[in-house]
């Protein structure tokens, strides 16, 4: 259908299907393609529908519910869907006080799985929230799960998201997702392929999806088994060069098994936040995720021989220069010099043993973002995974093997 | 050292230590590097540690604790750390009933944090008993979290483990290993670059990274933060071109944020299960991890068509031939011939008001993995991302607007 109306316009296909009768030339244009479809099922088909088809009774109930239909050349199409080729829709019937076109000129799509658990959900409600907070649409399917959180999400900081439905605009699928909707129309814009009072079917899920890849610059999946809707329109975002996220999660979540498949065959990149996204579809050098860092904490500042130092004086006992220097890998005097400046920092203490750290004044930690801004009191070893200081050193360090 | 050593032998390089002399043509060539290092200060740290070294003691202890020392060239020995270069170690400290060596021929590293979440301990210890019910032996550190329970995954599959400790081999650290030590000492092996005695620092850990990385086939990082020991090691097994995977968690848990940063820059391989694993690090062909697939269900069995007509058949009230024929874009004929069948094979009913879903007759459903088996009474819509049947069809379908 698509080579047709691209071939002889719109009107011309009508009356070919209407007669019955294929123009000679495309019939044998088509039978030279490595797949010749099947033309004369393909006429039955579409002469059944055209007979059931009653177009002056859709625009009336278009206008009635306040719907639009735009077509390619429209000021409001988005001119991105011309790379569908000719799976292009036909035509748009849009609801909503957005401008389409203008909605998806920064937009990304957000998908995933109907049956969301509870950490889809959320992850797509921040996601939501936080492409829409930089400028980003969200597009996604108004279904229930990672959909409906997704477009909640942006409707939260209070920006337009695109609904592109399997439906009539008109209709509410689900039925629950109706005040959504209705909401939806008034901050952004409801789209569907298919005229006002059209239910959906599993087919037309599937159809809608490409326009969900076609619409955005890039597309993130936030959970979906290994066969959902959402890994459909990952194949689309894929086969129309648009950029394509993943959001890992627990392998032990059956909902993420399709996002670690796409990461797992390189299909898709991990995204972990909106700001990895943005980074993936946003403009080379201008929207880049900051760099994830760890806390600093404050033996960072010190320098290598005097951290080498710090690492090898006791907890409990205490410890001479002499096996300090052992234990730290370095010559006397450096490790006299470091010794002097750690006392005087207040990492370490003398006591009649030797040197020992200095006991933390309190259990409790700071907050690390305050602790990376003024030196605490006490040396805070790292609690997560760098080894904390061994027990003991009250037996004398042996010289380690290696150099 | 490692040059010092690799140049003159170890002998030489003692006596050159002890007299506190080094070599000048080996001095003229260090000179010589991009950046050469401070050989007089080397010399002063190794001429320190040399003076506090006690080998026969040391010798002692081993075989009184039954430790035993290898070195390149015993029979024992892993060749596959002559790859580590000058960082190669001198000798190791062995103990366990295991052989070192054949431990390592077919292994896999698992490390991760030692502040691991109950997931990351779940995972490293499933890890565990996967790879070694597959033959493979697991390789990783003895520290709390994430490398304690894939040693106990390890053991409890039966098979022998091989810790790496950045201490000395007859030192419980953490000591709540300790029985934990002892029993992969009867099954498995503890080694060591430290000698008898050595308590733990932060720089033998991170020294000692590097031997998990090269002992192994390839390193599985299970849990990490940013900030983290197991990146380190994620890093020696870079640098060695060994295969390194990344198990993906909740982008919500700061503990896999180490994970999905090797993840999102493509270094690590996205590995959901033990499989998944050694289908990285084993044999091409011979190791692959089989496909995931989802679940049959009965309408996969159904031809293009006949799928096509049942997802047009509605759930409520019925649909005539016609009106079934438009949803589906069929023709009559192939629809009337599909509606046969299904009604037939007992996925539809014929009602006064037309064709309509049978219902289902129970309300539980079926283990998956029976539903592939055998078909059931009623037709099962996946429930999870492919859409439910449209609520409705007792208003007349409309014609689509796409093709």
């Amino acid at each position: 259908m698509g080579s047709l109306v691209a071939q002889y316009g719109a009107p011309h296909a009508v009356e070919c299907i209407r007669a019955r009768t294929l123009p000679p030339e495309f019939v044998a244009r088509q039978a030279q393609q490595e797949r010749p479809p099947n033309l004369t099922s393909a006429l039955n088909a579409w002469y059944t529908r055209l007979a059931a088809a009653n177009p002056a009774a859709d625009i009336e109930a278009g206008q009635r519910s306040g719907a639009r239909l735009i077509i390619p050349g429209s000021p409001e199409w988005p001119t991105q869907l011309d790379q569908l080729g000719r799976s292009r829709p036909l035509g748009l019937w849009v609801h909503g006080n957005a401008d389409l076109r203008f909605s998806c000129l920064k937009s990304v799509a957000v998908v995933g799985a109907r049956a969301a658990t509870s950490y889809g959900s959320h992850i797509a409600a921040e996601f939501g929230v936080g492409l829409s907070e930089s400028g980003w649409i969200v597009v996604s399917g108004g279904a229930f799960g990672v959909d409906g959180a997704a477009h909640k999400g942006a409707l939260a900081a209070d920006a337009p998201t695109v609904v592109v439905l399997a439906c009539g605009v008109d209709v509410s699928y689900p039925s629950a997702h109706e005040s959504l909707f209705a909401e939806i129309r008034e901050k952004g814009v409801l789209i569907s392929e298919c005229p006002p009072g059209v239910h959906p079917t599993r087919a037309r899920f599937l159809i809608r999806n490409r326009l969900i890849a076609a619409l955005s610059r890039g597309t993130v999946v936030v959970e979906a088994a290994i066969r959902s809707g959402a890994l459909n329109t990952a194949t689309h975002a894929l086969s129309l060069n648009r950029h394509l996220g993943a959001v890992p999660g627990p392998v032990t979540s059956a909902m993420s098994a399709g996002c670690h498949r796409l990461l797992r065959e390189r299909k898709a990149v991990c995204i972990t936040s909106p700001e990895d996204m943005i980074d993936l579809v946003g403009a080379l050098g201008d929207d880049l995720a900051p760099q994830l860092r760890a806390p600093a904490v404050p033996r960072d500042r010190l320098n290598e021989p005097t951290r080498r130092v710090l690492d090898a004086v006791p907890t409990r006992g205490g410890a001479g220069p002499a096996s300090i220097a052992v234990a730290a890998g370095l010559g006397l005097d450096t490790t006299l010099s470091a010794l002097g400046g750690l006392a005087a920092a207040g990492y370490i203490e003398r006591t009649s043993k030797g040197w020992r750290l200095r006991k933390q004044t309190t259990t409790y930690r700071k907050a690390s973002d305050s602790t990376a801004l003024e030196p605490p009191p006490t040396p805070e070893p790292d609690p997560t995974d760098l080894p904390p200081p061994p027990d003991e050193y009250d037996d004398p360090p042996k010289a380690a093997a290696y150099k």
